[in-house]
């Protein structure tokens, strides 16, 4: 539902820029010392894992859009220079923790054990493998999902809440590159086809318009040719401050 | 998208009835000889794992849902009677395999590995803790929701995408024991307030109406008490002929 404003790479990996956004993987090492926030802008959240670049897992369709876009993508060169691309990648890690500037939410934010409901899974391409860009020029955001067959509804397809996922991820991100912090308030999905499971899937996302705290986004999502719609959906996402979502809870 | 028609059980545990329904659980036994589908009926299908039983990791409020409901429910009794009651338990598997009746579609519809994706994770807990009643005189159906720790959205709350996948389970089986095999047309949900993880939710659907081949179910989501409201929504079913569903892919 919230979203966190990602930092926006190209192919190479980058810590976060934003003081008040900060990501880690504890997957592998014990988790940081919350108790000691000041540190959170360096040292041991320099090398997160990000599950959005390529792994073993991902089928011929997935590779092919993710170069598609990924070739067209700003990023720095071995030489230190900015090679300028109209697309971004969204890097992706297994949790975020926000505006944790201080230790009075703290509390009630940390569950340790928590993680991103599409990256809880550490087998390679059983659930969600996913990346997601965006043009600044053109206020589009895409996603491109391959679907694993731990997310089966229909037999060999794949579950209506899990495609409600997807569109969740992409609208969600895009509404809050948009607008900052954000709650999802509506969300109106047509499934027009069932999508086989191991297909790859591609997501596409607009923002219609903003008024005042809220903003309308719109999302189509087609095999990776394009040539089937399988769903078209309309979000409406309304601003907020996080200690709203942290008191009210 | 789709649901299978479940079968109806009290308490106690009972193989199921319906000679186009089957259901397994090969997370500790090898696979089935799906190439002799002529034996799906009985034997090696006898002892699936009701994942709707309750389990260690099930806080208060779920147990105390649970046995509201469930002392509710029409039972067979140790002398073998059976006690009448109004609501009715459904069992929950991690798979359902549908009108495998012959060996036709079955090569497009196995998927080995696959799982529901709703009950994909081993760790109790740790996903989705979840069980629903139906009751047929007054045509309600209910889904008490427990929401793991691997279900995270916004920090410390629970992911849109899983608020929009118990929806999902609890108004598709619904329509499924409406109306037979269905495909989810339209999902519309209105998230009022975030839910913390950890949380037991109770979700109550009705059927409004029906058209034809469609069905309209509308859902409500409330904190365990009733005392929040967390979503509302509306969703439009269509019946669908499960051949269609696999033909079509």
């Amino acid at each position: 539902m919230t979203r966190s404003i990602l930092p926006l790479t190209g192919r190479s990996l980058r810590a976060p820029k934003s003081s008040c956004v900060f990501i880690y993987d504890d997957s592998k090492a014990p988790p940081p010392p919350f108790s000691a926030p000041q540190g959170l802008a360096s040292g041991f959240f320099s090398k997160p894992r990000d599950f959005s670049l390529p792994n073993s897992s991902w089928g011929p369709e997935m590779m092919r859009l993710y170069e598609q876009y990924n070739s067209q993508c700003g990023e720095e060169t071995e030489g230190g220079e900015n090679r300028e691309g109209p697309w971004k990648r969204l890097p992706s890690y297994n949790r975020f923790l926000k505006y944790a500037t201080g230790g009075v939410y703290l509390s009630r934010m940390i569950h340790k054990k928590a993680r991103l409901f599409t990256r809880n899974n550490r087998d390679q391409g059983a659930t969600f493998e996913y990346v997601l860009f965006f043009n600044s020029e053109e206020d589009k955001c895409v996603g491109v999902f391959q679907a694993g067959h731990l997310l089966e509804g229909p037999p060999g397809h794949v579950h209506g809440g899990a495609i409600a996922t997807m569109i969740d991820t992409v609208i969600g991100t895009h509404a809050t590159i948009a607008c900052g912090p954000v709650l999802t308030a509506n969300l109106n999905i047509n499934y027009r086809r069932p999508i086989p499971l191991g297909n790859t899937v591609l997501l596409e996302s607009s923002v219609d318009k903003k008024e005042g705290k809220k903003v309308f986004v719109t999302c189509k999502m087609t095999s990776s040719d394009g040539s089937k719609l399988h769903t078209d959906s309309t979000a409406l996402f309304v601003s907020i401050k996080v200690s709203q979502l942290l008191l009210g809870s």
